[in-house]
């Protein structure tokens, strides 16, 4: 069957890599060969080995009735969206690692593919190589779904893991993971949440069959963690890790967030470290499933594209169900949900006592020798109630004159 | 459509259950209902809201045309196998937890199931409600698996982490493990790693697609562990697991074991502790990846039969490519694979320094205190050449009259 891949960046020369080292594994698990016809891409490349496949003008892809299969790995929407909605329209499926597209434009996508009897596949978007979009839809589909929570993005969990491991703080990390290729030179993606925030809205939608909005999903990134929070995460036996997590409650209800989340050694993902991503999905008879791996990376990346291909091919005439309908899934107010929290709070416990226990009621306390601050660790509190006290606290250290908080993060513990 | 279920013990009610109480996830994920017409049991169920559809006589199912589901739970290989059979032939699709029965009759039932035009799933037989059979037919068919390593005995992973944890002998932990339910009166085919290595040899089978007998398998289980192995352990920083393992060589080549092996805190494996099964398949794209949940229980592993009716009555006339050939998979001897060797030898390590290093090479060192006996861990040597060094070495022992080895673990560090 006759592929084009539109995008020869990374990702895309690794679906073509893929396709020509593992040739034999795909023909076999696919039925037959996967030929890559054309490669769109603006740029030429006249010293590699598929320079004669290089084309400019997505049209060739769009009219060649022979192609059957398109790989986008251009990656942002424009003109991604486009190219995408005409080859879908054109009754050619569709494979896809684009995160942004799948988040923004997936439910208007998947109607297509439905509509034309092709499949919109998009395997790659969510946790790079490793398998969680066609275990949801294949293995996990009598269950119902009552949580799905990731370490979804590998810069920042490198970033945290230096950061815990190295006592270092969290600008001279990025730079050294900028340096080393794990960072982009622009890294607000990753660092302020938003890659997570889309990835962890195309898993609610497939674990909810509903359209999720991921602008509507509360997004907090690492860029305020210090090497401070590290230290009293140490002597308390936690770590800090970016959580996407979404819960879907048996009233219907659905919470969603992107946050760092203070978690203790006994969390399934608190072994999860360096560039690793992790996702765990609780179901209600399996109780809780974890997948693991290389989030990201060319040739793990490019895996699971392959993989959509393989299932495109099998299922050449037919539309597989997944994915999500026009439905819109509510998510509920980040105030409705419940933490415990981690703050450090300026000045000592001891003249603080009751403040403390007046705004947040009664707390574990952590202190670390030589500094003119503590920490303590809340009950569990709903966010807004925390907001809440957490007002009132500046208020009464205002009114001495005196410095409030300095942190607070989200504690599953 | 109509479901019947064989054998209603703890995975049978199971599935019942879950058919019961997420029936709307299930039909919607099939596009119909499934509902279960039979349960073959030998007993009767007066009290149970199911009560009217158990049945005695095998010959009800395979005789009912309305039946094209059937779910095997009852395990062991009679009557399961030749009812298995019987349901294929008669054009049924087939679900089982049974992984004595893939591990022994696969190869024949997965022909028939193909001729017939049905499905032969059983995502059930290894690692419970863990999804590791589909995606490694679904996922990561374009890749060539290079590892498959699991933990995949949750009462021997019980029992390991119970003596890691409490320092405690391993009749002890067996026998409150007997008394909690998780460990069977006849604990062998765990403990002896029987039931891993049926395990291992079905993902074998999958990766490779070939026909592997399990008993060509070099199978050692967790009964000579004490707990001194495990006092070295900790001061090493490892932990001791019985893996089950199989290596996919480029050249064809394939190698496979059962054996409590010592890994260090870097292996992906390290974390997975008491009834939890892990499982890491190395692809030469995507790198390792791990799924990790529970590896038995009633409701997990029932979970993944659904999984298996779900797809079935998704493809009801059209056999899913799974599994594998009737070509032999040959097994490479065990003494040609390469480990450290982690080794427990009587008397002082001043005293028999020389001895040692003669048998075995430059060795590290390690000591316990107050005790007639030291520890030491080889380098890399081939299964062969070390059973060597042994034999040399008590050889050297005994011509002194002294006493020489007293624990081999072999170990991944």
């Amino acid at each position: 069957m006759k592929a084009a891949v539109m995008g020869y960046g990374t990702i895309g020369s690794g679906v073509v890599e893929i396709l020509m080292e593992n040739r034999d594994q795909v023909a076999k698990a696919a039925g037959e060969e996967i030929e890559v016809k054309y490669i769109l891409d603006l740029r030429d490349f006249p010293d590699s080995p598929v320079a004669d496949r290089i084309v400019h003008d997505f049209k060739q892809i769009e009219e060649d009735e022979e192609i059957r299969l398109v790989v986008e790995t251009m990656g942002g929407l424009n003109p991604a969206y486009p190219f995408v909605k005409a080859c879908l329209m054109a009754g050619k499926h569709v494979a896809t690692s684009n995160k942004a597209l799948v988040a923004a434009y997936g439910t208007e996508l998947l109607a297509i593919a439905r509509e034309k009897n092709v499949n919109f596949f998009f395997e790659a978007s969510v946790g790079g190589g490793i398998p969680i979009i066609r275990p949801l839809y294949r293995c996990l589909r009598g269950e119902r779904i009552e949580e799905i929570t990731g370490i979804l993005n590998g810069t920042t969990n490198y970033i945290l893991t230096k950061m815990e491991r190295e006592g270092a703080a969290f600008e001279a990390v990025l730079r050294e993971a900028q340096n080393l290729g794990y960072a982009e030179r622009n890294p607000e993606a990753d660092v302020e949440g938003h890659d997570t925030c889309r990835k962890i809205a195309i898993l609610t939608a497939m674990a909810t069959g509903r359209q999720v909005d991921f602008e509507e999903i509360y997004t907090e990134g690492i860029t305020s963690i210090t090497d401070t929070d590290f230290q009293y995460a140490k002597k308390m036996g936690t770590s800090i890790k970016l959580f996407g997590t979404s819960r879907m409650f048996e009233d219907g209800r659905v919470s969603a967030y992107v946050a760092p989340v203070m978690v203790g050694g006994g969390h399934p993902l608190y072994p999860v470290s360096d560039v690793f991503n992790g996702i765990l999905v609780k179901g209600n008879m399996v109780g809780d499933t974890m997948f693991y791996g290389s989030g990201a990376g060319k040739l793990p990346t490019a895996s699971a594209v392959v993989a959509d291909l393989i299932e495109a091919v099998q299922n050449r005439d037919r539309n597989i169900p997944i994915g999500w309908t026009k439905e819109k899934q509510e998510i509920m107010p980040m105030e409705q949900n419940t933490f415990r929290y981690f703050l450090r709070l300026a000045g000592s416990h001891r003249n603080k006592e009751g403040d403390v226990r007046k705004a947040f009621g009664p707390v574990e306390v952590e202190e670390l020798y030589g500094m003119d601050e503590f920490a303590v660790l809340t009950g569990p509190m709903k966010e807004g109630a925390f907001k809440a006290a957490c007002a009132a606290y500046e208020a009464m250290e205002a009114q001495k004159g005196e410095y409030g908080i300095k942190q607070t993060i989200r504690a599953l513990l």
